[in-house]
This record gives structure tokens, sequence and C-alpha cells, in this order.
């Protein structure tokens, strides 16, 4: 009876596509699903012939498992995650491993690996990416949790997982508690951004330029052969040639309205937990919100006249500087993430390795991209690089593009159309690129109106100073008042 | 010795000063403070020969109080405050009133008034905004909580509260549970943006124009007597003109290091939550993160080189334009804070008065200006106004601003110098005016990958769509992968 090597929780299609992965690569997989009707499907279709063991019940699933046990849950992430690993702690051994490979926030896996260790058992938290597809042929996988498991379930994660041309694996140990979790947050996060700057550079081209969807597809397929070859690039250029029934393009006829939910916007709030400015990614979530608000948008749209655009200059010329742009907001955004997850590896103690994120994003993922390669390069040069703007390979790439970019956004604000995520990747560079902020005075208005303090360029930092600058008042410096 | 008005607990200088607010307006306070020797000093200075009564427990502080009690805390936000609740609860009687006037988070006052409202007791979170000088002189008060005990309070609120030039008082009651502290949150995280735009303004006078310090302080002086008659642009002329004691300009000397944490940082979450593009205060938020990495800042400066920058015009029609973008930009922040209180209203069931809220504003706190009177008379022609941009007094003023807007945006983008809020104002405006987002590329996107459906232009709203756009894999939508 011993005889399956991993049981699957939850046989949805994410389930179900990576039952079906690791069989193929020569696992023995047992499945359970709450719904009968569901697995009964799956057991006379799909599963039909296969290595695959479909139980009845989560005891039956157990007792199925070589020991040590290991047992993957693909089911809704919150309150069943809670419910089913509080079924399973009972049926389980000492050694044995519970597996969530769902969108889990990053805290509950901290909190549940926590939970799941006191009990003798080690817990996985992995993130799972590339979607039904991916489950099925190769996702990037990112787990983490208890670190003795991942000597148990690394001969199937690294055999299921994507690989890229040269033979890595799309799946490496990423750290302790929530730090899977957490960079596949991170990784979601990202893939907004791309979105958005693909989104932006769409309608540049759309509402400034006056292109077709058609062109669009085109001077997008001709992009996917520069440095911004992905995976987005390349299906925005299928999608922008996919035409409707009646001949014209399917992309022109489908609603402006976009939702936002989930790991986006606990990407942005982590940010401002962290600390670390992403601007890029909480603007492409705010873009979402904005999209959704479209009987608001038609309605302020009749009250305010937008600029005609004019381009300046060639249209060819203008393509290129288009592209340009893209790539240095691009570069932008994987700053910011990265920043955002060395600042997260401070606070929880995780010793992330920057350079196996990169390449585990390099295929698999809905943002695999060559671009990731050049990433892996700059932190095997500077295991430690504070910013991916300090490397030499991205500064000197940010120096071409930056002229470029000026120009591109510059058209855009002339023109009224909205490049969030572009121009503020611009106003983070150039916020980042200054010795000096305006935050000097600031921190005046602050010890003004609140007894706040500051510290003085001419003194040594760690000394502060309030001014009692209006004469009435105190010269107490306040501590209660906190803005 | 059942003589005192109102009870306060917690004597450092904000408690301190409501206490001497509140006496000179003819109640006796009584007085408790954890610190004896705060007391000690206190009743033998500013509190003497006052009708100021200063008690050696709680139990004393509550017998001095006539019925119904009101017990009011101003200490430090988080667990202070539960455990001064669960103290004060045993001791009190039904319909006697417990007041906090610290910074709380909003779901904190929710749930606490929950918690006293089940004990027979009534609870009130109050924001109090002004700093120091404010609460000794008169603060703008935000108090939400259990609607019954408004009566209780008022009172005393509306006598020691800020009053405007027409008498109105900047007290009102703002709603149930959380209310009154989301509102003063909202405040704060429009202060964080007031003040960066300011700053902005600021570092395009002084690395764009190269004025000095002194030079910047003439035109924030001459701006107050403008549209942005305010507050903080008046101590901003104020600090500009400070010289230190070698007679050069104070503000040259400060380190431009700020911090960020609490309410800036709820507002923007809390923004994420709702689901409220509120771009500007979040980027206001990030600019703080950013100034307090400086040495970060310092090397990149050297990786990177700044274009030199070069104006336009004449430097007189550059100052009005700047002067007109900060206007425009000010604008979009308070309705894009207008924006998220309309929908936190919705979620929490509260009825906010948001000329009211304005004119609370209009005096005490640190964002009063004139301008909030226009924001009062906008939402007195349309209480159920969604966005200050649909106002037709707004909607004429920002007409006349944008192309002042659009170049100085522009300018700062062309020459390096970070405007993430004036720039993140701009295009949130150009989305929010747009009856056509790129979202349908996204949605498109997202069908194609994750198989998340769409709608369409020439189908009713929730009918939903999939398309098979590559040809292979499945016809059926997905409901379980969500990025």
């Amino acid at each position: 009876m011993k005889s399956a090597d991993i049981g699957m929780i939850g046989l949805a299609v994410m389930g179900e596509n990576l039952v079906l992965n690791m069989e193929s690569k020569g696992f023995r997989v047992a499945g359970y699903d709450i719904d009968g009707a569901r697995m009964k499907q799956f057991a006379e279709g799909r599963a039909k012939g296969k290595n695959i063991l479909l139980t009845a019940s989560l005891q039956e699933l157990v007792a199925t498992l070589k020991k040590p046990r290991k047992v993957m849950m693909m089911i809704r992430a919150g309150a069943p995650v809670d419910s089913v690993i509080d079924q399973l702690i009972p049926l389980l051994e000492p050694g044995d491993v519970i597996i969530d490979g769902g969108n889990s926030h990053f805290p509950d896996t901290a909190r549940r690996t926590e939970l799941v260790e006191s009990k003798g058992l080690l817990y996985v938290g992995t993130g799972v990416s590339g979607g039904e597809e991916g489950a099925l042929l190769g996702p990037s996988m990112m787990p983490g949790g208890s670190p003795a498991a991942w000597e148990l379930v690394r001969p199937i994660f690294q055999a299921i997982s994507a690989k890229v041309a040269d033979g890595a694996t799309c799946c490496e140990w990423i750290g302790e508690g929530g730090a899977g979790h957490f960079v596949k947050m991170v990784h979601n996060g990202i893939e907004y951004g791309d979105i958005q700057l693909i989104c932006e550079a769409y309608q540049v081209m759309r509402d400034g330029l006056g292109m077709s969807a058609t062109e669009i597809g085109d001077v997008f397929q001709d992009w996917n052969r520069t440095e911004l070859d992905s995976y987005l690039v390349e299906i925005t250029g299928n999608i922008l040639h996919f035409k409707d029934e009646d001949g014209t393009p399917l992309v022109d006829k489908i609603l402006d309205t976009a939702g936002q939910k989930g790991t986006g916007k606990w990407t942005a709030v982590s940010s401002l937990d962290e600390g670390v400015p992403l601007t890029l990614i909480t603007e492409a979530v705010y873009a979402r919100c904005l999209s959704a608000m479209k009987d608001e948008r038609v309605l302020a749209s009749q009250v305010y006249t937008k600029p005609v655009p004019r381009r300046k200059g060639s249209k060819r010329a203008f393509l290129e500087a288009l592209r340009q742009a893209l790539y240095a907001a691009k570069i932008i955004s994987y700053a910011q993430g990265y920043a955002l997850m060395r600042q997260a590896a401070q606070t929880y103690g995780w010793h992330l390795a920057y350079g196996n994120i990169a390449m585990i994003w390099r295929g698999g993922c809905i943002i695999r991209s060559v671009f990731l390669a050049k990433i892996k390069e700059a932190f095997d040069r500077h295991p430690e690089l504070e910013n991916l703007l300090l490397d030499e390979h991205f500064a000197a790439v940010i120096k071409d593009l930056t002229g470029s970019w000026r120009t591109v956004v510059g058209w855009a604000i002339a023109n009224g159309i909205p490049v969030p995520a572009m121009s503020s990747a611009l106003t983070y560079f150039d916020g980042y690129a200054s010795a000096s902020l305006p935050a000097n005075l600031l921190q005046a208005q602050r010890d003004y109106f609140g007894a706040h303090t500051y510290e003085r360029i001419d003194r040594p930092r760690g000394q502060f100073f309030h001014t009692n600058w209006t004469g009435h008042g105190g010269d107490t410096a306040s501590t209660t008042y906190n803005v």
C-alpha cells in the first residue's frame, strides 16, 4: 500500500496538471479531492491508465504514501489551507512534510511553518508559477519553509519544474518560513509591472501614433527579437494579431477594465511596510484600479479635452525610443523588486540567493525573459549588490537609454497620454541618482510644526537638533507627535 | 468631589496642552499621568492656580468626574490604549464615555468601540490635529465612535477646537466606529502630499533654477498671497528665510533624510485595500523612503550624471507655471483623498459629510488653507460628488492649469529633477480623463495565460468571455489562478 511518492490534495486544474506532470517524470502520485465527481472525472479521463492512485479520504491518501510522507495542497488560499493542515497533522508522523503550492500570503506561510514544525512535522510553502500550462509542462517553483524538508521534496520539485536552455532548473530553495511565498508574491508584483509597461507602450502607439492593433502587434514581434525578448512581449504580439470572428482585431472589442486583488496589492503593501520605494509596481496596481472606474472615466473624458498628440521626428525613431523607454523602466521595476527582497531578507532573517531567484524566473513563469539572465549575471558579479542600478552592466545600459526615456515620457506628459509606470520609474531613477533631495526642507517643516528634530550635514549623523523657528513656543523636542 | 467636567489621562505635551485649553474655556479638568514626577511638575508649573485637579490614580480620577463621566486618553497609540481601556471599564458606569485622542489606527478604534459598547459604555476615537500649539490654542478635531457620545462631548470639543474666520468650529461628528481616526489618517496622508509638493517646487527652484534659499523663501511668501494661501506654504517661507548662527540659511545645513512611518503609510495601504488610486500620497511616502537611502543615493549620484538644467523662457513666467503645477497637483491630491474617503464610507457604512470635513480642516491643523473652503463649496453644491475633478469649479481651474502643469513636469523630466508627486498626479489626471485605457490589452493577456475571461464593449457588462488564443489548450475559463 505505501507505494506513492507524493500525495496531492485538490485536483482542480492546477493540482491535476501538477499530478500529471509528476507522473510523467516517473513518480507515483496519490490524489484526493473533496469533490468526488471531480475525482471520478479525472480517474476516467486524463488519469486513466496512468500511475496515479485516487483515494477516497485524507486518511486513505496518507496511508498510500512512502515515509517520510509528502502531502501537497493545491487548494484555495486562506482558511481552507488552515483547515486541511489541522486535519493532516494527526494523520502524519514526525519527519513527514506538508506542502502548500497555492498563492498563500507569506505571513500565513510563516505562521503555518511554525505550527507544523511545533508538531514535529516539516512544512513547505512554495510558489508555483506558470499557470495551467506551466503546472503541466514545467512551472517555475519557489519553495520555502522548513529547511530540512528541501532534500525530501527536491527530487520531485526539480524533476517537474521548468528547465532553461542551459539546463538549469527553475526551482531552488528560497529560504525559511514564508520566504518562498514572499518571492512568489514579488514575482507577481513584477508581473503587474511588466504588463503595465507593455500596456503603456501599446497606448502610446494606439492613442499617440494612431496605429492599428495589427501594426502594434508587428512592433511587439520586432521587440521580441531584442533585449525585450520575453513571454509577455511574445503573447502581446500574438494577441494584437488575433482576429475576432468578423476579421477585426479582437483586442479592440475587449472592455478596458481590469481587476486588482491579491498578490500585486500585497507586494505594494509589503514595500510600504519595509519602507522600500516600489513606485512602478504600485502605480501598476493603481492603474488597474483606475481602469475599473470606467463610468467615471467616461464622464471625466467629457469634461476634459485631451491635447491632440503631435509626434516629433520620424515614426521609426520614435518607436525605437519607446522601446528603449520600456526597457529602461523595466530595469527600474526589477531594481525596485530586488531592493524589496533585499530589505525583507533583513527583516525576516532570510539568506536569499538573488541570482538563483533570477534563474528560477527565467523559465516556466509569466515573467520569463532573456533579460533575467542579465540579472543573474549581475548578482554573480556582486552577490551583495544593493541595487541593480549600481551594477556596471545595468548602469551602462541605463545611461544609453535615459535620453530616449526622457523623450518618450516627456512627450506622453505633453500630450496627455498616461504613462504612470514609465514616468514613476523615471522620477524614482532621478531621485535615486540625486545626492541631495529636498528632504532637508521637509525635516525643517516637521521640526517647525512638530518639534521632530533634524540632523545636520555639518555634524555627525545621529545627533539631533531642534530649532525654535518662530521665536515663541518651547525649545523642547517632541517625541509624542508623529506625522 | 464629583466636580470635574472631564478627565485627562496622559499629561505629556499634547495632553497637558489640551487640559490647559479646556480649562481656559471654563471647564474643570481632572488629570492623571502614570509618571508622578511629570504630574508634580505640571501641578507646580503651568497648572498652578488653575481650575485643574491632578489625581493620584485612575480610581481617584474617575471619582472626581461628573456623570456621565468623560475620560480622555492622550497616550501612545497601540497596546497602552488597550491597557488603559481595560483598567477603566470596571471603574465606569453605563453611559460613561471613554475618549481616545491619540493617533490610533482606525481598525483599532472600530474594535475598541465595539468592546466598550458591549460593556454598556460609550467610546469616542477622535483625531486631534495641530500639534502642540493646536492642542493649546485650538486643534482641528475629528471625533467618531459611539453616536450617542457626541452630544456628551460636543460642548467641550467644540469649545476648545479651532474656529475659522466665519466663526465655524473645526470640530464636527465624523461617524461611527473608526470614522474619526480614519479621517484623521487621511488628513495626515494629505499632509504628506502637501509637504512633498512643496519640496518638489523647492527642488525645482534650488536645483533647476539655481535659486538661493532666501530667493525661494520670497517666492513662497508671494505664493501665500494666492490660491496656495496655507499654513504649510507660510511656514516654508519662514523656514527658508531663517538664518543659522553664521548668518547662512539654516535649511541648507539640514540633512535631507526623512522618516516615514505611521499614518502616511496607513493611508497608502488603506487606498490599496479599497482599490482607490491614491498615487500622489503614496509617491510622497515613497519619496521619504528614498530620502532615507542617503548613502546609496550619494553612490548612485557618482555613477550617473544629471543633465544640466536649461530653463525655457523667462524666470518669472516659469515660476508662475511652477506655482500653477503645484496648485494643480494639490487639487489631484485632495481629489484622490476624498475619493478614498468616499470608498471607505461605502465599505464601512459611514455617512461622511465631506463638506464638513473640509471645514474642520480649514483651521487648527497642519493642512489648513484657504483652498479647503473651495472644497467645502464643491460638496455644498454636490453632496454626492464622486470626484472633485467632476465639480465645475475645479474643472475650470484644472483646465486653466494643465498647460503650465505639463510644461513644468515635462521640464523636470527632461532635466533630471525628480517630481514624483507632481508627475504621478498628472498621469492620474490623464488616466482619469481617458474614456479608453489600455486595460483591454491587459485583460487579453490575463485571459491568454490564465483564462481569466474578459468583458466586451459590444456586449452587456457582466458577460464574460474566454478565447482560446493559441489554438491549443482548453476553452475552459479558469477560476483558480489569480494574478
